[in-house]
């Protein structure tokens, strides 16, 4: 018996030894692995942030970068480290998304998520959901489990719960912060005044381009403050919001959603990519400076090209933003570049 | 009395000429105008149609085209002239849109519908609709009256009572042979049987250039038989199933929508245009075949360019479609080109 049990260790020490070797030469290859992250776009100054919200905001972009990054470097699934990373997002109650995100008309939440897999073009998306406590893994069990690409409004919930997704009240998404919002929205508005520029962003999302050389982008939000009549914005729109192909690019968007639409922001830049041979940097600016800040569409992305070379680009104050890119060089900002190099300490 | 009468004829008589001679050099420039339309694509074989369903579906293609023809032709605006147009195959059973429209799961009616604005980059569109008589009448009002492009459920219906638009029940929209269709998906769902291709598809779409050199695409549709959990096609998705931009293209897409979110279809297509320098059927051809086909993406597109030239381009084999390009050409057709010659009658 004695002598059983020690070989059972002994093979079980064996065969755990081979899983360890065996892991990272199957899965963590030698190709470069690379994430970006946004938390939002808008009037973001640093005389807004206190000292302690900055460094709040900073220490959750960091902890998600490098949440993501280790996953990628181990060998995870693309679209896994996607959904684990904006889980960790949704959860955070300083983010636009899952608990924390803004309120509708009615002082409920409506949130829409999408997710797109850039080695196969498969995509999922959920919009207007009220009771998935995780809308990006809503959208994934869409891309994975059914064979539609939207799904929405209380539909979307039933598919989630036969799914077996946590469900959970809608309250659970409410904070006292948008609750002020929303009546700060409503004040403005019984004034006939229009929206303060916050009011209409918040978002969350997630590029990477894993060790198995694929691009995936996912995208979370609450939408708009005080949205009214099934509103949904650009988030779970493929190609608006989210985007990603293996040939051309990964983006995820944030910003003033109309606008994202109108001009299929996320599909747009990796057009460019392809068709026009731009860098990633040079697609997004085009789009982002050249086309929406003219029309006054306010927002940014955050994309990654083939190669794991990293854009963050936007045409607002600033972005909530982090990224580690194929050389493994890694930035955490919030405002403008000036304004970054201004802070007092270093990130 | 008698004398004054007279005068106020004679005066309305000269106001009324006035008004004949100025409306023409007003409204109507020289630069030309053009039209296609689509009614859906499919399964769609010569043997499958009777005689008089041929001859009905030929009529009413007739119809909507040289409709919007005079209309475009008159100098009125692009965006009417689509509302116009789609408002009457939305009011033909014979077309998957409004009356006629296909059921949901649950035997009801959801409509989807998108408008573009070329010159303005403006859109509008409605998904999951239940009350509204006309969806594209709806998708041009929350383009118009609302600061969204996208409205859904019970909140669009509720916006567009709020905008006066005419409200019907929901069983309006149904038609003996669209229950005949569900009945029939449900049987083959219980056996475990995929539905049939023609389940998949319907829509109607018109794009045009109008007389003051804009273009235009609105798209409407009941989506799919048998659809569940609120999905949303490609229809209300402006740069998948409608896109208009002056400077590149328009395009309405007909087909399987989750295939037509994924590529972009609409907006790719302006995208070759505008990046790839195409012409208008090489793009389109580049994306329907050369991307949509080998991926298993059935379903069409009607296009035009800023010149007026046409391309009516679909995988499947056969698409409803009539269009009357700058020159003045006119074609009306169903089944695919060497079918069409073999036709008995001529169009």
């Amino acid at each position: 018996m004695m002598a059983d049990g020690t070989r059972g260790i002994a093979f079980t020490g064996l065969f755990a030894l081979l899983v360890v070797l065996m892991v990272p030469s199957v899965s963590a290859s030698d190709s470069p692995v690379a994430i970006a992250i946004h938390g939002g776009a808008g009037t973001i100054k640093r005389s807004e942030l206190t000292p302690e919200q900055d460094r709040a905001y900073r220490n959750i972009l960091n902890q998600a970068v490098d949440l993501g990054h280790q996953r990628l470097a181990a060998g995870v699934d693309g679209i896994d480290v996607i959904v684990e990373v904006i889980q960790l997002l949704e959860a955070s109650p300083l983010f636009n998304a899952g608990h924390g995100a803004v309120m509708t008309w009615t002082g409920e939440h409506e949130l829409d998520a999408s997710i797109m897999n850039g080695a196969t073009l498969e995509a999922g998306a959920v919009a207007g959901v009220k009771r998935l406590k995780s809308p990006i893994a809503a959208a994934r069990a869409v891309m994975l489990a059914s064979p539609h690409v939207l799904l929405s409004g209380v539909g979307a919930d039933e598919f989630g719960a036969q799914q077996g997704l946590e469900q959970v009240d809608n309250d659970w998404f409410s904070t006292e912060r948008r609750q002020r919002d929303l009546e700060r929205y409503k004040a403005r508005h019984s004034a006939g005044l229009s929206p303060e520029p916050t009011a209409k962003f918040g978002t969350v999302g997630v590029v990477v381009l894993d060790a198995q050389g694929h691009l995936a982008a996912g995208t979370s939000t609450g939408g708009m403050t005080g949205k009214r009549w099934g509103r949904i914005g650009d988030s779970p729109i493929i190609g608006a919001g989210t985007y990603a192909n293996d040939k051309r690019c990964a983006v995820s968007a944030t910003g003033h959603g109309e606008f994202f639409i109108r001009w299929h922001v996320a599909s747009d830049i990796c057009a460019r990519v392809a068709y026009q041979n731009l860098t990633i940097e040079q697609a997004a600016t085009d789009v982002i400076i050249g086309e929406l800040l003219p029309a006054g569409g306010e927002g940014g992305v955050v994309a990654l090209d083939p190669r794991g070379n990293v854009a963050m680009v936007f045409n607002s104050e600033g972005m909530y933003r982090a990224s580690i890119d194929a050389s493994g060089h890694k930035v955490v900002a919030i405002y403008n570049s000036q304004s970054e190099r201004e802070r007092p300490e270093g990130d």
